[in-house]
């Protein structure tokens, strides 16, 4: 598969309640890889939001109950924060943590990250998360989130294939 | 009234829905000096958590946005933490924040307090506490909350009483 037929690949995004959104999406790298990738602190500036920010990792503490911190360095010169916790920790099948964007301080919503080893090298990454209101899933949903979480796929293909040595 | 009759009054919890908990206390004071102690971290040790823990304020930014983390101290030595963000501190209406207890780290509730002024010099404060999912909420219930709560509600009767010099 070459990088052109990559990025046209695209992750399904459903709402299966009122307070959920739930994202699925293949990748063409075994589940190990795309685990690591998505758990090293020295990867996420590689992948982590779209190409306009860059994104550094002020804490990632990868363990049940560790916190995370990262700060989005936008081309502008700003800048945004986002946190969260570890709730779960389960390699290489499941991540689960809080979310919290600076920009709306005490709206937490819980991600369930689950790693499907589909065979042939290839894994299906599919996240669930869960808002307190439906409105605060609906503030999510309408904030732009798909966009740039397309570009955070195609970049996580990218850095897969180069790690592949693709 | 005196201590004794002030040590008598409880609280009303209810569940108004499978993901909240619902307290409703009144407290001999008015409604600013209530509001006061509430957000005051030299007052916090005086009243908050149990009698047997002795609570240590280490972080507490009363704005929007801001952060609380407090430190208890148990009578054997050993401690616990709690924490959470401001999400709105609208004097002497209302706080909403989130919280968190550091033994169940990323299960996150939000908790809106409001301060209603019953005239007399007496303030009615409900709290409505949101949780993620219906078993978060009945682990709350069960983990001896209301006990710990009662306790809680009884020093702060004894603080207020103090601050009106009574």
């Amino acid at each position: 598969m070459t990088a052109a037929q990559q990025s046209t690949r695209t992750a399904t995004v459903t709402t299966p309640s009122d307070r959920e959104i739930h994202i699925e999406r293949e990748f063409d790298a075994p589940r190990d890889r795309v685990f690591a990738v998505f758990t090293d602190p020295e990867l996420i500036p590689q992948w982590w939001g779209p190409r306009s920010t860059t994104t550094e990792v002020v804490e990632m503490d990868v363990r049940t109950g560790g916190d995370w911190r990262f700060v989005a360095h936008n081309d502008d010169g700003s800048q945004t924060g986002f946190r969260g916790t570890y709730r779960e920790v389960t390699p290489p099948e499941r991540i689960v943590q809080t979310f919290e964007w600076a920009g709306m301080p005490g709206y937490v919503s819980v991600e369930t990250a689950e790693f499907e080893d589909l065979g042939d090298g290839r894994t299906k990454v599919t996240t669930t998360s869960t808002f307190h209101t439906t409105a605060e899933r609906d503030g999510m949903l309408g904030s732009g989130m798909e966009s740039g979480m397309n570009e955070t796929h195609q970049r996580l293909d990218e850095l897969l294939a180069s790690l592949a040595g693709g």
